[in-house]
């Protein structure tokens, strides 16, 4: 054989090689079970990331939102520390095989499940309503912010748990600074519209605290110096700042968080109304902007499924993850609830992004390996789900930061940072858990041109 | 003298010479004149610029845009090349001098101008009314977009002469793909919901088309490929494409925008609709995104100033840029118009950022060398305005523009450029031109990560 003739040889085997293998490979796509993903948060994001939907299953998510949201640096781009385009991340670059015509991201929210027939019923934004079936199912919907039942909240506060949110805040803010500023304003006006009262002294209430105590300090005194002096940051908790970090480092917060301008206040809100936050012992405070950050709960869609609830109101789990039929109490070992949507009641964990993601993850490897090993279970140690607490965070400025890490509850060593090594290592640790490269490019980006060029100012009505 | 004591008195005097600078400097504020602008667009921002604010003049700027945009490379932030936060400049940035007491930037409008008592009464978008007195005054506030009396514009189009535009479009825009991209579309629904329509052949209506060709090549291809087979872009000029340029690049222009995958229409819009464009041929074009891009006209604020109107209902103005008292026909000495909402008769100019940057410009060097000669004009020659075209560029796609230089109608000799040259022309030349560093670094790198990592794809609701 010459060897232009045995070079075409080797191109003719390579061309009919790839045939089949697109043939198996459709062939194949056509019975791989279908696993559908309710939700793009820190359950469902990580669910998708891992999930093996190049050969073991087609991939379906339906969420409204087609990007996961960095929630922990929110706070940082509500007041252009960062980008609010820097801290989320599209889907498809999350789990490119969304590009695989075999798996598909739809536009919408689930308006009801059908386990017995396996279908879900999906509504797109403009109320065209469309059907899913799926193999498996993983509910990651996420929780509602809770008013406690406080009047006015609903209508006048900001929460600061999305995208949207974070750029609605950034804007109020920025439109209060422009409002207050104009000539023949009474000084009571001035000062209403440039005070920002944030209620809930947990994670987010303290760091958005303290970075918009940071933004004013320094990006507000140089550009703005008239609005910088009257601007003014309120943070209100019912109980302590921080509450389930260890007692050293809640002092110190509280000490931090004072020191660079945050005016803590110590009470219940009894009313909120268009201008004022009213607490329970008679004071009131005049505001432009209230960030209502106090925790979560249910969803009207978790109690609309024939899944049974937990006592808080979330769809019970038992330790693979899995529901329980409302009619029968059976466990539905096809249907999982991950991340703030869900609770076990024998163990119950906090609403964290921490706890969501390590879900996600477990329920892919899961389902990865009840699918390489054809059928069959996992082995019952490494099926069930446990929780490892990796610690807790929070940045109080520019260069202030509380970290606690190792296992309170149970007796360990107790390891707690604080000053600038905590805040490069709040830094540093959220850098490295963003999902892509891309995204921790775009971040770090952000922190360095905020601190050279500073903060943008520019307010984009929408 | 001891070593210590000469010290201690060369920092005693240092601190009276500072004191005493402090002094002479506050008294000088109060008497210093005050020039007002209206509007932060290219002539607007620029004058504020350049404007010797530090110890000629006091400076307020009135605008409901506490920023400039960057127009020429909006398109590229419509879908997202650049973000959008990078092409718009806060004006505190463009000029620190606003962060001195003396000088304000207001935010609002202005509603109408008292010439004789030198005030212009302005309002704020929660309609609180203030008054701004004025020594000079420029009126910088640009034009609107003109829809030629066709039906449903108002309603149905989106412009892109602003941030929100672009904001609003490429949401519109990946809004559009998540709806079409749910189960069930009837694919007559999806093709309409994927067909974006461009109305207007100028070089924003041609830079967007280009760009939205490339998004959906570039981007939608890889990342969601199913989307991609469907979506069109048709762009509709009732003449030409890019009707200011030389013939051979009219031609080339076109070419390379079919070749990109741009369906060019020639035809006049009879009627817009929700979901159609409506051709006088007839022609009924189904689409889910109308961009309305087909020149400027004048504004109800203009033809309510007491100044004459010139033909097109643009503030009139003489070759010093100064407007004419409505009543007795006279110069205003004090009151400049600049930009698009200015024309001169005589030698009227088109609507574009280099008119009104150049007219910036010119005003401010006429107002500080007035300033510095203690009172005097500048002799004649200098202080009438000569406007320099510097050329015409527009983008076509990624890696192709076209650029024309030189002075076609006075007879001299033409350049163009046109190919990967004239794309990179066409880049290097607007990163030059960008305001301040800071601009300039985020637009670099946000081409940058757009090349490497892709362009954002996260729709943000609002």
């Amino acid at each position: 054989m010459s060897g232009t003739a045995a070079l075409a040889a080797m191109w003719r085997n390579a061309y009919r090689l790839k045939q089949n293998n697109t043939r198996t490979f459709a062939a194949a796509a056509l019975s791989l079970p279908r696993v559908v993903i309710l939700g793009t948060g820190w359950a469902g994001a990580r669910l998708a990331r891992d999930l093996d939907c190049k050969t073991s299953y087609d991939l379906t998510i339906v969420s409204p939102r087609n990007h996961m949201v960095f929630t922990p640096l929110l706070a940082s781009a509500a007041v252009g520390t960062l980008e609010i385009t820097s801290v989320i991340e599209p889907i498809r670059y999350l789990q490119p095989d969304l590009g695989n015509p075999k798996n598909h991201y739809y536009a919408g929210k689930a308006k009801g499940v059908d386990v017995a027939k396996k279908v879900i019923v999906c509504e797109c934004a403009d109320g065209h309503e469309y059907e899913v079936k799926f193999d498996k199912l993983a509910v990651c919907t996420g929780a509602l912010g809770t008013t406690f039942g406080v009047p006015g909240v609903d209508e006048h506060t900001f929460p600061l748990r999305d995208a949207t949110h974070a750029f609605r805040i950034r804007e109020r803010l920025l439109t209060n600074v422009a409002l207050a500023s104009v000539p023949s304003r009474t000084r009571e006006e001035r000062k209403k519209l440039l005070q920002t009262v944030i209620v809930g002294g947990g994670p987010t209430g303290v760091e958005f605290a303290g970075e918009l105590a940071s933004f004013i300090r320094e990006t507000m005194r140089k550009a703005h110096p008239e609005a910088c002096a009257d601007m003014k940051v309120t943070l209100i908790e019912a109980n302590e700042l921080l509450g389930s970090f260890d007692g050293s480092l809640r002092k110190y917060a509280a000490s931090k968080l004072t020191q660079g301008g945050v005016n803590i206040v110590k009470g219940i809100v009894q009313r909120v109304t268009d201008g004022a936050v009213e607490l329970k012992d008679g004071t009131t405070i005049p505001t432009g902007l209230i960030v209502w950050s106090t925790g979560v709960g249910p969803t009207p869609f978790m109690s609309s499924l024939p899944f049974m609830l937990s006592k808080g109101g979330r769809l019970a789990v038992n330790d693979r993850l899995n529901v329980f039929d409302k009619a029968t109490g059976e466990v539905c070992a096809d249907v999982f609830a991950l991340g703030d949507c869900a609770s076990n009641s024998e163990t119950p964990l906090p609403p964290l992004a921490q706890v969501a993601e390590q879900q996600g993850k477990f329920v892919a490897k899961l389902l990865n390996a009840e699918a390489r090993e054809g059928g069959f279970r996992l082995d019952e140690s490494a099926s069930t789900f446990k929780y490892l607490h990796l610690g807790s965070m929070a940045a109080l400025t520019t260069g202030e930061a509380v970290i606690e890490l190792g296992k309170k509850d149970s007796g360990g060593s107790l390891l707690t940072m604080t000053g600038i090594s905590s805040w490069l290592a709040w830094r540093s640790a959220y850098l490295t858990r963003l999902g892509t490269w891309r995204s921790r490019f775009h971040v770090a980006m952000d922190w360095l041109t905020s601190m050279v060029f500073g903060r943008s100012l520019s307010r984009i009505e929408r």
